[in-house]
Formats: C-alpha cells, structure tokens, sequence
C-alpha cells in the first residue's frame, strides 16, 4: 500500500479548494478502508468551497472533503465482522455515538454528537478514505459505483417522501435540484397519486418531467399557492415536500397545504420565515416534519429495495461524469444551475 | 323509466341462479339510482352460485347478487348532495351503520351491524341498482367501466398490501387469484423490494409474470417455506401477503417469514390451523394482520390515486368480457382457475 | 312541550349578549332534541361575547350560543336507531358533511364543510337543544352533568397529548388555561414523564401543581427556553403542547424541543410568528402536528375510557358553578383569569 | 479486586444448581464490571433450574445464571465512554450484532445473531457481573436495587401493553405472573379503560385487584370467552394481552378480542394452538403482535419515564426478598406459585 494520494483537500478557511497528495489515511480496529470508485458533488461540498458562514462555524480545516460515495474494501480493523475485502460498498455520513438516547430509540440522525464524513472528519474526495465499520453499507455488486455513490442524498429524498403516507396522494416537490428530482422518481416509485414539480429553474423542470413529474409549475411565472389549490379541485394538496429553502416557497407549500395535510421540510432557509400558524398548520389540522440525514438505516434498506429491483432508476439524474482534478469545473456547473448529479469518477 | 329489468338472481337456496326479468328498485331520500355499466365475479359470487355451507348461514334469497360494479348515475334521493345525474360511479358493498365504536374510529369495514350489497341485500347483477349515497365512490370518466368495477376486489388487494410498510421490503404473495394478483402490481406500484409470487397454478403463475413479479415459486413442486428462506439469503420474507386460505399455505408463510416481519391474512381458510405461535409468531417478534373489505374510504382514495395516474394497470387481469346472460360460461371459468377477472359487461 | 325557553342569545353584531325567551327549536327526522342539564364557558365563547375580529367574520346573529354540554335526551327524530330519550348524551360540536376525503378518512375534524354548533349553528346555552344524531355522544349516567359537559375541551387535551407518543416522555404544557390544566392530567394519566407546566399566572400554576404538574416554570420570571434545557439535562422536552398562542411562548417552545421531539400547537396565535426553520424544525428532525377540534371519534372513546375508570378527575379544573343568568360574572371571572372551568347549571 | 467470588452456576445439563465461589470475571476494553446489588428470579431461570427440553436445547453450562439486575460499576472498559464508575445501572439482556437488519431497523430485539446474558452467556446471580457497554442502563440512584432490576420484566410487559393503542381501551390480561401484574400497572398507568384480570390462580387475581384490575376472572370458573364478552357490552375487548402461554386461554383470548382489537401474544406456548383464522382474526380485521424482550431501547426509556416520576409503584410486586444462597426456597416459591417477584438482595 502506497502511502501518499491524491485528494480534494479543504485547505484554508475561506474559497477554493486544493487537489493534491496528502498521507493515505489509517484505520483503527472497527474502521474499513475503502478504495473510492465514484463520488458526487453535493450542494453542502459548493457551500465548503465558496465558504460561506455556515461554513466557516462548521467546518474542519484541512481536510477532505466529500462525502456521498462508492468503493470497494480493501482492508477492514481487527473487530471488524459484517464487512469483508472485495466488498462493494458505501456510507451513512453521520458518524454518530450509538448510546444517547436519539440514537438508542431510532433517531441517531440527530445525534447531538454526530461528526460528519466529509465536513467534521475526513471524506471521500480522495483515493482512499476510512468508514467506520458500523456505518458501511453493502451494495450489490451489479450496481454501477457511479449510482451507489448517490445514494446518501437519495436517501435524504426517500427520508422525505416516506415521512408520512405517500401512496395515492397528491405530492408537490418544491425544489426540483438532485435531491427533488429523486424525490419525484421515489414518490412515483411509492404509488404517489399526481406529483406537481415546482421549481423556477427551466432546465430542472425539464428535467423533473422526465423523471416522472404529471405537472411542472414554473413559480416565477405562475403564483404557486393558487395554482397548486387550482389543480387540486380547491383542496389543496395532500403532501409538500419542500426542497427549496427559499422562504416564499415555504410559504406558499403551507398556503398549498390540504387540510390534515403534511408538510416535509428538508430545503434549509439562512434566514427565519414567518407563518400563520393559526391558519397554515392549526386550523388545518397540518403536520409538519423536518426532515435531515437519513434515517439509520432504515431508509436505507429502502433505498436497497428500490435499486436492486429497479424501481427507481438514478442514471437520468447525471448529467456529468467528470475527473476529481475537474473539481473547478464541477462547482462552476453546480452554481449554474445547469445540471442534474455530477459524478466524480475515481481511477 | 322502464318497471321491469334483467338481472342474475339468486332465487333458491341451493346451487344455481336464474337470468330474469324483476322490478326496477325503489330508491329513498338517501339513495342513488344506477344504471350499472359493468360488473365483475367474485370468488363470492361463486359461493353463492354453487351454494356452500357459507351461502347457506349467511346470503339472503330470492336477491340479484353480484357487488363489484360501475356505473353511471341515473337519479338521486331527495336528501342526496355529494352525487349528481350523470356522474361516474362504483359503491363500497359494506353498507354500515354509521355510530358505532368501530364506525365512529376508522374500522367501519368491520361494522357489526354491516349488510352487504349482493349478499344479504340486492346487489348489481342487473340493468339498475340502487346504492346508499354514502357508499358512492366518484369515478374518472376517462376510466373505463371494465376498471372501475374491480376497485372492489382492488380495495381488498390494497388494503392487503398497506396493512404496513412495503418500501423496499421483500414480499410474498401466496395465491394469486386476481385479488393476489392485484396485490402484486399493487406492491411494485408502491415500492416493494423483490416480489414472490406463489401458486399451485401454472396459468396464474404465468399471469403473475405478467403483472411483474420477481420470482415465480411452484408451491406444488418446490417446498415453499425453504424456497423463500433460500431466495432471501436465510433472512426470510419481510412481508408474506397469504392470498390462498390454503392451511398448509399458511403454515408455510408463517415459517417463511422474517423477524420483525409482517403476515397479512386475506385468504379464508374453510377449517382451523394449527400454528406454532412460540415460534412462528413470538419469537419472531411478528405482526400479523386480518383483512378484510376495504378501509372506508382511505383505501378508495389510495385506489384512486394509483389508477388515475397510472401508476396501476388492471386491464391485463381481465381475461374475459361477457354478457350477463352468459353467466353459467362464467362461473365454469372461475371454477376451472383458467382466468383472471371476468367483467360482466352491461349494455 | 312549551313553547318557549330561556337562552343566552348574542344578537347583534357587536360585544354583549341577552338571556332571553327564545322558541323552542324544532328537530328533523335525524337529530335529536335535548334537555340540556350542564353547560361550561370557553375562550371562543368569550370571543363572542366581546365580539373580535374572528367573530365578525365567523359568528352568525342572532344565535344561541354555546357549545359546551350535556343533557337528556327528550326525543329523537324518525330515522334516528342510536339514541333515545332518557339517554345522558352529550355532542360534538363540528356538523360536518360526511361526504367529503377528511371526514371519509378519519379527518373529520378538519372537513372544509364544516358547520359549528353554538357558532354557526344554534347552540347550548338554552332550556333545549338540537344535536345531529351522528354527533351523539353517549354519557354513563354516573357521570354527573358537570363533568360530562366539559368533554368538549377535554377533547382539545386528549388530542393534543395523543398526537404522538407520550409514555415515558418529558412534556411541556405552555400556557395552563384550562385545556392546560386538563392536559396535564391527560399526560399523566397516559404515562407521561416529568411534567412541565409553564404560564405567567400564578393562580393558574398553582392549579397546574394540583393537577399533576411535576415542575412549575412562571415564564414572565424564568427564560423558557433555557429553563425547559436546563431541567432536561440540556437534551429539551420531548414534548411540547403549545396552549398559549403567545409567539414568544411558541418560539420558547421550538427551541426548547428536543432533538426528533413534537411540538403540538393549539393554541391561536393572533398573528404571524417568526420561525427559525432551519434550526428549529429541520436540524431537529422535528414534528408538529396542528390541533383542532377532537378526532371524530376516536378522541371521544379515549375520553370516555379515562373518565368511566376514573384514571382522570376533571372536578378539580371546575371552579364556578353559575347560572345561564349570571352570564356577565361568568364573562368577568374568564376575562379576570381567575378561574379554571365556569359550568353553568341549567335546571 | 479479590479473584474468586460467590455466584450460582448451573454446571451440568440436568435439574438443579450450585451456589459455590467461581473466578472474578475479567472484562474488555468495550465492557463494564459491575458490583451486583439485586437480581430477580424470572420463570425462565426456572427452566434453566428444573431443566426441560428448551434448556437443553439453548443453555450453556457451565454457567453463572440470572439475568434481572441492578448494581453499581466497579470499572469500565478502556473505550468506555457512556458509564463511569459509581453509576448505577442495570443491563439490557439480549447481547446483539448491531449491524443485521433487525438491528439497524429498530428490531434487535429479534436480531439473529442473538447472546443471552445468563442464558448462553455469563450472567448475574453473583457478586459481580460484565456487561456490554453498549447494554448498560443509567439508573437514577433514588431508585431502589430491588426495583430497578425489575426493569427487565418490566420491559416485557411495556412493550406488550404499549405494541399498539391503549389510552381509555378495555384491555384483558390473561395470566397475571409476575409480568401479567406489572402489565395492569402499565395499562393503568397508560390510561387504559376497564383492566381485566384473569388467572386461575386466587392468589394472583387478588395481587391483581391491588395492582388496580377493575374487573377480575378466574377462568377456572367462568368461561372466559363469555365473561369478557358480556362485560364489554358485546362487543368484546379491545386489548388482549395473553401472558399465560395457555392454548385454550390463547383461544379465549382471540375469541373475546373485538373487532379492529388488537392481541399481543408474550406467553409461550409448548405445543401448537390450533385457530380459526378466518372468524378469530381475518373477518375481524384484527391485528396480532408476537412480543420478546424489550424494544432496544425505546422500551428502556418509556420505563425510565414510568419509574422516575412514581407513575407506577413495582413494590407491591416483590413477595420476598431473599439471599442468593436461598436459591432452593426461591425456585419452590416460584414453582408453588404463592409468590409475586422474588428479590435476591446481594450483599
């Protein structure tokens, strides 16, 4: 094993990032070493990059960074049992401390102790990288690197989309990037009734009706809440999942809302957003879950069963397979908006 | 409007039926008027035909059978506001009353107090029926009578289906006569993992190929409870949906299912079965769950939503299309297994 | 029958109300005519009387008002089966239409068809009134009027407590008017762990400390926030019931949340409040769940076991037994705050 | 830290056990020793002690038994970072994998790949105990030893009572041992309607009545099915918790259950019950779970909440506190029946 490789290193604490030769990493006794096959860029690695202030109050320097990932096993900790050499494999990114009480009754996804692959330790932009053991997660050896390494934000879609009932319900998907593009193809996969694609993006929207949306929205041009309350014979619609953060589209996702309604939220707004309570969520008997991570792991057995027996199929989402020393050219395309997944694939 | 009308009555209380000519129904304030557009034959139609011990202690004679139907709204009672002349329709066959415990808390599908429409109260096997308006179910006229009738065993296959999580999990359908059938394009539409279907019957077995099932398992020739075992890598089957009412079906379900899992009942077994609760049941820390009807109405929205998009196709379940009047060529069919779902189509 | 009875009647459309004769009202064939026996007052009640905005734009004039009761049936209509005079009932207050997807799939109490007894319909505060019979409720004859009549509110706490797990957990009641008062006594009749009762009225958290409370925070002293943190250890409540609709009070209560908790929120906020999603709701992996109304049914049966078996004892929440005519002291006592529950004996 | 230590070993694969002074157990670097201070004597160390067919078919020897406790850490491991010592803890008994599908979806109560502390691994009845960190149980030091090694048993009858809804429903308890008494208290204290005691056995019914059963059977001398249906009002019960292991009581139980009802099956049956599916469960829409252990660890901190607040009292339950040595006595109580818990005090 050679003892230098090649990697996206977060070096200092403002923009940019640097490709370079940093050690191979160790394991310990309950850690795998993985070699990574395939990575994507997720919106989290463009706020690392640009350094913004969840950023800076966030983030480990130096280090690498990434953390949505496929690989194979090359060598597992003295402890480690449930995964072995030759494995094909991926990760939960939230590398939690298995014993406080979130992460004893089903919620370890919000562990206040959580560290994070990729932001708060190291990641998977690199040759090499370390999982622990615990957190591996075995893919079938049929399933092409560059779609195993999407898994971690598809599970973030399908946490959405299953937090409540979905099957035969009307969904509206506010925030067609990555994530609400799988959202529409899992909601779909799941027996959704219409599912309403909203997005301001014309390229997304293209792109959200290939993956299976019945109605775009364009919501620069058409004024939401109305327009989903149209669709809908007046009532509203059953499930919002919103992937946009933008306070408007919360706002109109809760105008939109039917009553006994539900409303995902996932999209993460920077600033606070003011509701009326009394006639968005109470009177209309609404709930609302916030929605982060995945849930561990249930949501991942869910995302197995729909991949292996192709319910769900991600390859329309990647519109660019590039080379990690591409990196600049994969953030300039993520801040245009002009994309679906980029996948980094790894030699 | 006309006083007389064809219709498949159940005069006498042995086997057989007669095709004749009765009065058009009455309606009340609180009724619906339908010309009845299509019907479909049930599994019950045939225990009433041949007149087993279950007919014997429980259906009403003389009475037009029949209860899977659409139609078109003909006139309505006084008293009746969510249904107007010319709409599309089907009815729930539960008729319930309304203000008891299980009425009055979600499980109106197990009414004590129930009648049931073409069994212990005229049903659709004519040119008219009469339904309560609180049992009407509105139809998409974009849906073709020959659909819109099967929603009731439909319901029963949805019912089954969602009586807990489905995404992503393994599934085994025992018995796939059309409601088992239903069941597991049902499954696939809402996400299940890998879908076994089971039966004694190489026909319907071909059929569930059809309808999309994963793998194909001859109980008749291969030992079903080892069978699932193997294909799910010794786990056992997350979800065993039994369909067959075949005891040693049963058994095998049960021993073929995973810790943690589910074993819903659909399939009624004519004696009792000997169960090792210990081992099948509690040690497994099982659920198991007793179907029966459809859950009013939530079933009939998912129903809704899974045929008005798409995301459901029941056309290739229909293997037969007759007239009324060749009922007796009907049930000599179902009683042969050499088809799916027989539509009685009403001219 | 006489013709004429005495009721509380808000007349014009501004503050105030007469106590006055008025007609007896007539039934139709499905409802029932009741002698009410017990009455008690509520905040929407004070809402009336003082005339607000809500109440232009919702209350009908002129109008018996009052919607909180219990009585003896006097006679029922023609094609009423599930009551009969002598019954001790009371009524849900929502007349809703049966017919739309809430009230056929368990969500009634949101049904956008809604009509509200005492509000928009004829009420309670009167010799007689006339309940729809599918809104009966029956009442054992143990129970005395007084307490039967509270069920209505009661039914605000009960659902607000079960909207989600209770056993075991920590449980903030915010704001201990009396649906406070009864829910903490729900909440430890049902398993609840610790016991937070916060308000700024010290009458009020002392009959929280009678009720059951097992920590008393007087908000107008103590940050709630920091407080509800420092009491569970810095992990937060579990469970947070909103009764107060102060945004300040619901803000406390969002940050107090512990990680994958619930925040229940009843009471009406007057205005917009500001909310910091991100951080709040999403990090957390929280659930709100909106409450109005009481599940139509299954609140009632819940109530009903936990009264019939004594596991709650709302006569301690009972401070005033007035009379229909002592209205305006009644209104002073609720405006004073001074008080738990005001039941008008009716004789 | 002395080398020997007193414990009671099962050491030969026939009826009985040696109380005899056996090496200190040595712990790794994940482990905790603990300072035993009180165990208790389950029905299972009953089996191991006479030894029947499940014993030899399950149990190591030779072997320190017992698995109910509670103690004070003497030590913990090098990766310890969750106990310190000076804590007083108990344990949870099933030592899992933690990376199966059962484990990592909430089920480990039913992982495969199962250890049982005192059962095939060493356990408690000694002066010192190891115990997965993993597994270990912060209890508060209020808590009495005897009660808080209780909460294994305990756990049991949580987990049974609370497999579903129980807020104001009737529920049955068939067979009140030790776990059937603390499951009164639970449903009691969870706000269940009218508790039904059942046993043949006049000292536990009237433990029962203490423990706060409203309704009290002795089913040796009332048909049960009858007696539970005419004390429902014909509608029969909603919950039945079947802790005897009985067929024919099996049998009452499902007969007696009301339609949508719900039956948790935690007694274990030695030989197969036969059922009549179809009227016992599917034409009743009923739903059935299969109960072991204690839900890891959702069920721990619902009994946290319980214990810590007074919202049940296990004193009652404890008949007899006696010395390990007196381990004859205490497996002939057990054997006789005249006994709620019995409660080894270690010194």
């Amino acid at each position: 094993m050679k003892n230098m490789m090649w990697g996206l290193v977060k070096e200092t604490r403002g923009p940019g990032a640097v490709y370079k030769e940093v050690p191979v990493p160790s394991f310990g006794p309950d850690e795998v070493f993985v070699r990574v096959k395939a990575t994507s860029l997720c919106g989290t690695d463009v706020h690392i990059y640009k350094w913004d202030a969840w950023a800076e109050s966030t983030v480990v320097t130096p280090n690498v960074f990434g953390h949505e990932f496929a690989g194979v096993v090359e060598a597992v900790g003295e402890n480690v049992k449930n995964v072995k050499v030759g494995d094909h494999i991926s990760g939960e990114g939230h590398i939690v401390c298995g014993v406080c009480r979130a992460c004893r009754t089903g919620n370890a996804h919000v562990c206040p102790n959580t560290k994070s692959f990729g932001i708060t330790a190291p990641g998977c932009f690199a040759e090499y990288a370390v999982v622990k053991a615990s957190n591996i997660i075995h893919n079938s050896k049929e399933m092409p690197f560059e779609i195993a390494c999407l898994q971690d934000p598809l599970g973030n879609a399908v946490q959405t989309v299953l937090s409540g009932d979905i099957v035969g319900k009307s969904v509206a998907v506010i925030g067609v990037g990555p994530i609400g593009l799988m959202a529409i193809q899992v909601a779909k996969a799941c027996g959704a009734g219409t599912i309403f694609a909203v997005d301001i993006n014309p390229y997304r929207l293209e792109m959200a009706k290939t993956m299976g949306a019945d109605v775009l929205i364009n919501s620069a041009e058409t004024p939401l809440a109305e327009a989903l309350r149209e669709q809908t014979g007046g009532e509203g619609v059953e499930v919002v999942l919103e992937m946009s953060g933008h306070p408007a589209a919360i706002r109109d996702g809760f105008e939109a809302a039917a009553n006994a309604g539900r409303v995902s939220l996932l999209g993460i707004p920077t600033k606070e957003v003011s509701l009326d309570l009394s006639r968005h969520i109470i009177f209309k008997g609404l709930r609302i879950e916030g929605i982060t991570g995945r849930k561990m792991y249930d949501t991942w057995y869910q995302m197995k069963g729909l991949l292996e027996r192709g319910r769900i199929d991600l390859s329309p989402i990647i519109t660019h397979r590039l080379k990690l020393e591409q990196f600049e050219e994969a953030f300039e395309l993520m801040t245009s908006g002009k994309c679906g997944k980029i996948v980094f694939v790894h030699e």
